[in-house]
């Protein structure tokens, strides 16, 4: 990978969401050497990806380079790419461009979409936790318009502009509110020739409420929402099958859509070359101790989504969110300076500042350790949280600016199909009567 | 194509740049059905295409929605389609979609870039007339870098950072000095283990000076600002072959490079099914009478870069520019109006309004009719005109946030792979020491 030697022991960090940033930071100006690896060149601000998927943000106001981030920090490496395995003995990272030896490995390679094993509802159909992910959803609902503008046949109409979201975590409720929000200020202007009304927005959800990390009250101020909206919320009612055309569910009903988009689970982004010991099954989390380090081994670490940290109070782990992952990223940071110098650790206690969510303008819920609010209020927090979060002045202000204009004129100007995406078409076009 | 049928007459518009743009807002509640077709479902400010190349720029700052535009039309239509060919006999167009019959059709497609016939310049060169274009050149750019930094071979290294551009015509000048600043700015400070002194910005052009369209006195401003700035300019060198690796001219001159980005030619982007007679060869342009007709039909137009007006002035046609484009478009609106109720239409003239390019920050050229200047001031003018020309609010608002911030900060934030752009890869990694 060309990364000079140093005298000083070399940290490797897989992967630069929010907790490989947060220590990346932290190890600015500390006596080693940092090499960070990410197979994207940015890094990515997840919370508001459903916003770039609905055409109310670009895809640039959300991300951040990475060699921005370290720009200025001494012996400090970025090198672009997907890491295959880990060799724990050799005390190397096998990735697409050479090996790589470290003296302390930090894991944060995040999540990705679990779909519980099924390949067919995984072939069908589409998950948003990357950039490129986004915009892929972003002009296939686009693509679906333009498509059913051209056709006669009503249940074929029907199927494209029907939209089916599993799972109603905080990513499908916000997409499902956004795409509420489409329906009603944009898609009816833009296709004047379509019956706009025959648009559904189905949020299917296995548990019987939505948001179900949050509090109660919050799920059903956020289901009133949603219902409020237009939104189809249907609970207890779990997916069994996708072919790419119709939905069947543990119960009778089903659901005729050329678009599902699920965000129904995740699962830790596990690396191979671990002990089998340290992973939790199905989840693919890494089990670490209360200073992060994995199960097994002194110089390996993990952070992030992809660490289960059990405690008395998250037996199964820490929630898969962004403050988690920046609070263990941080510490970590100091961590490993102590370690290297013999000193002893701190452990990692958890401070919930608590947890949001919006479902659409002037709507949101708010989640406070001891409170609980729900509104145009909850709505100004939200926004100014995710906010003053994104890194660079230069996103805060875009940021800003798009969403005053779309406040102001209920407009999302990114519906751009920019890169079409290629779904595999159910219908054929037969050339039309002129 | 599903277009209802009415008793008006149907205008179809192929082409939704500067020309078919402004014939459509002009066609606005006049007593015609108009159908838009385009191949994008956005209007792109081409001007500013190379910020986007060059990371200034987000994609979606220099789009605007084709629907949003014609939204309030009454009886109006869009439709997302690539035509292949036109039926002037039976009148109607032949596209992806189906065909469509025609009352008056209107030819708008523009310009693409024309290798005069070399196809190996054209497989292993970049071009940059559309934002996907854009897109890939961005991410060759930095993918370019990300490689450099892997490899301890020098020649190759210096391979992957030598960029040319050929043709210095607006765009490649624009784009030239836009790679020279990043150079300056951006990427000294994100590669600090690469010696960017080697990184190359080499502009070659056939004629004998740059910007050949613009006064002499621009020419001379233009080439010392790109000069001053590093970019090495070749003059009277004519490239005749590139395989991949090495740039051949019609001098003892040779240029090894992965990247080169073709700049040096334009040719309308025509549409099978026209009489010959109305092409111009080579350039394969339309040839119109001082009404924008074609040659040889009644109810066919071309308007813009495709149209090729033979004037006392302008002997090979206008200049393939935003303006005349623009001019044509709304004149033509009101001609089609006057031509269906039988009244008589006016020739074009066109309304000179200068022209200029920027090289970088603070830099500027600008040819009024009669007077020419550059610098600081030239630059101001460049951004304002630039600023204003664009659609819409958001789009002028983002952009002004983004030159500013890029003003202030000598930064450009955009330098994000968002999807990779494969290209053939001319070097074999093989696992480096760890």
């Amino acid at each position: 990978m060309n990364i000079p030697t140093s005298n000083k022991p070399r940290v490797v960090i897989i992967g630069g969401g929010f907790a490989g940033i947060a220590l990346a930071k932290k190890l600015r100006n500390k006596s080693v050497q940092v090499v960070l690896l990410d197979k994207h060149n940015y890094h990515t601000f997840q919370p508001l990806l459903y916003q770039v998927a609905t055409g109310g943000l670009e895809a640039g106001s959300i991300a951040y380079p990475i060699r921005k981030v370290i720009q200025e920090y001494p012996d400090f490496y970025f090198r672009l790419t997907s890491v295959k395995e880990i060799d724990t003995k050799e005390q190397k990272v096998i990735s697409e461009i050479g090996d790589l030896h470290y003296d302390y490995l930090v894991i944060a390679t995040g999540s990705k979409t679990n779909y519980f094993g099924n390949k067919e509802i995984e072939r069908n159909s589409m998950s948003m936790k990357t950039i490129p992910q986004s915009l892929n959803i972003r002009s296939l609902i686009l693509e679906n318009f333009e498509q059913a503008v051209l056709l006669k046949d009503e249940a074929e109409r029907n199927l494209l502009i029907n939209f089916v979201l599993v799972g109603a975590g905080p990513t499908g409720v916000e997409l499902a509110g956004a795409l509420a929000e489409m329906k009603k200020a944009i898609l009816q202007k833009d296709y004047p020739d379509l019956d706009i009304s025959k648009m559904e927005i189905n949020l299917i959800q296995s548990g019987d409420r939505v948001l179900n990390t949050m509090s109660e009250k919050s799920s059903v101020a956020a289901e009133k929402f949603l219902v409020d909206l237009g939104v189809k919320v249907w609970k207890n009612v779990r997916v069994t099958n996708y072919d790419g055309r119709t939905i069947t569910t543990n119960t009778d009903l089903t659901f005729e859509t050329a678009t599902l988009i699920w965000t129904a689970g995740v699962q830790g982004a596990a690396i191979r070359g671990l002990d089998a010991k340290s992973l939790v099954e199905k989840v693919e989390r890494i089990r670490v101790n209360e200073f992060n380090q994995v199960k097994g081994y002194d110089n390996i670490f993990a952070i992030g989504d992809i660490a289960s940290m059990e405690t008395k109070e998250f037996p199964q782990g820490h929630p898969m969110m962004a403050q988690p992952a920046m609070q263990q990223g941080k510490l970590l940071g100091d961590n490993l300076v102590q370690l290297i110098s013999g000193r002893i650790m701190t452990p990692f206690e958890y401070n919930d500042k608590g947890s949001m969510a919006t479902i659409g303008r002037n709507l949101a819920v708010v989640d406070l350790p001891s409170y609980h609010f729900s509104g145009v209020f909850a709505w100004f927090v939200w926004m100014f949280v995710h906010l003053f979060s994104l890194i660079g002045f230069k996103n805060k202000a875009v940021v800003f600016t798009n969403w005053v204009y779309n406040y102001i004129r209920f407009d999302r100007e990114g519906r751009l199909i920019v890169r079409p995406y290629k779904k595999r078409s159910f219908t054929t076009f037969t050339s039309d009567e002129i």
